[in-house]
């Protein structure tokens, strides 16, 4: 059973297909767990892409290996996996950089619809192909994926948990704890405050920053935003002035990191504005639209503020989800 | 003795002007070497700032203290000291940070024309005073300067050679080794070869990278660059493709580290955008138009490449060069 696109925007249609044996460096799972990514949503509308259907979605999983192609030998069947988006083949450049986690063979590719190794689906309905997302694919009861593309994680890990963190919990939590970095006892501003949000702030407090300052054009999240960590809240509506001058004059000058996970651009810029000039680091982690235009004075950055952007919170998802899991 | 620029633009005057003793936290000081900076070149000619005149310029010199104001401690007449347009007090949050130089009392102020404990000037012509600039003044035989602005240098040292320690080196070697960092076997782009970016260029050199691309519009200035460890080139005028792209392609995928020194926006662009992702810095430091705007695709960020700027360097003035003076 699968919940297939057939088309852009059309409801997905629960139905059987067929899901080809794994095939050289191929792992079969059986997804016993799968969340909704606004990801998901943003491809099955097919805004500004290549559409590419049949096809089907989801990313964010958790499951168990049904059986193994050949060349497999680091997962048996019975395991238990996360399926990740942005794979780690462990032999490329960005896998053996300590500082990257952009596989060169397993990147992100939303445009790519096969299996690297013959570029044929592994999906089919009465004969007739359905194209992969993401290399994942977990709108599905069974899915075919790249070994590099699976992570092991502990059997004693509750899957139905563990599996937000294939991508919105990661990408938050790593983007503050593996990119931005903020010492014991400083200021942190998170822009945005959904899913990717909370887990940037949890990232923040569990760094034993003392300010935690929540940016949301919704005040309504605020309530829940205190759960993790975040202490103060701006709601820009409530200003007449720049969000990043609000910020500026609650923190003489600037917080010491910022996190923006909302992928507005001006956000984007508002975030880089409000770090402290001589050390502010601000982190980007949301997917800005394809028309986008950062923009800001460049002396912003000559006064020693740092920008810099994440990918899936920097985790090499083989080598570092299976630590992970205890932390959720 | 000294250079006085009575008006913007009209050739300096030498001329004997009164040099006012010290006074609390203040010291005066022989200048024996200066050397002349782009700056103290842009400032005269007053293009887009509000103009101070008459003003005494320079700020890249050496010299020996004369006398020292109430409160002088760490300073006595005879040491050998260079003036540094950036200060540190060691008392603020930027001098207590290890990331910033950008001192809250002495940070560079190219409006402020007198002295910080009392508003007045210590130069003066008949009476009439003569301004400060950037709180070195070093165009006259005789300066006054706040303490804080004034490193001391090992007597050994050659003050002919080191004055250009008060500026432009610092600037751009520091950019490299204490900003960019470029590990060892890295590839390095320098765009603009002038003083600053020869010094970047020298950073790179000692830091071992093994490529060291330099990008300027004068292929006259290559000859001499390799002399401080530039061993490739790029003209962009040479190239139909923008130079980012071109040094994508030399490097498959982009440098390690970049380091911009010419004040050009669409060179802090490209300086930015020729980074490789998942693990590129680059580093600005020329100074840009105040009307100019960083632009590029947020994409650029989040595929991460890391954006930062430097000032001086990121030297401490009286911490660092102290230190420093043997590596040239």
């Amino acid at each position: 059973m699968a919940a297939v696109a057939w088309e852009a925007g059309k409801p997905l249609s629960i139905e059987e297909v067929e899901v080809a044996p794994p095939q050289k460096e191929e792992v079969r799972l059986k997804i016993l767990f799968t969340s909704l990514c606004h990801t998901d949503v943003y491809f099955w509308e097919a805004k500004g892409q290549h559409p590419l259907f049949p096809r089907i979605y989801g990313h964010e999983a958790g499951g168990i290996v049904e059986s193994v192609g050949e060349g497999v030998t680091d997962l048996q069947p019975g395991d238990h996996v996360l399926p990740v988006f942005t794979g780690e083949c462990k032999e490329c450049r960005h896998c053996k950089s300590e500082e990257s986690n952009m596989c060169d063979l397993l990147r992100i590719n939303t445009d790519r619809g096969t299996m690297l190794s013959d570029g044929k689906s592994r999906f089919s309905k009465d004969g007739k192909p359905i194209y992969h997302f993401l290399g994942t694919s977990t709108f599905s009861e069974y899915t075919v994926c790249h070994v590099g593309s699976v992570a092991k994680i502990n059997p004693a890990a509750p899957l139905e948990k563990v599996c937000v963190l294939s991508c919105g919990i990661c990408t938050g939590f790593g983007a503050t704890v593996n990119v931005a970095k903020p010492k014991k006892g400083s200021s942190v501003a998170i822009f945005g405050l959904g899913a990717v949000g909370l887990a940037a702030a949890e990232g923040a407090r569990v760094s034993g920053a003392a300010r935690i300052i929540g940016v949301d054009l919704n005040s309504n999240r605020f309530e829940e935003a205190k759960k993790f960590g975040v202490n103060e809240f701006v709601n820009p509506k409530d200003h007449n002035k720049p969000v990043q001058e609000v910020i500026a004059e609650m923190t003489d000058g600037g917080v010491d990191r910022s996190v923006e996970c909302t992928g507005s651009v001006q956000a984007m810029i508002s975030a880089f504005e409000c770090v402290h000039d001589g050390w502010g680091v601000a982190v980007l982690v949301g997917v800005p639209n394809k028309d986008d235009a950062f923009k800001t004075h460049p002396v912003n950055f000559l006064n020693e503020r740092t920008l810099k952007g994440t990918f899936y919170g920097n985790y090499k998802a083989r080598s570092d989800l299976p630590g992970l899991w205890r932390c959720i």
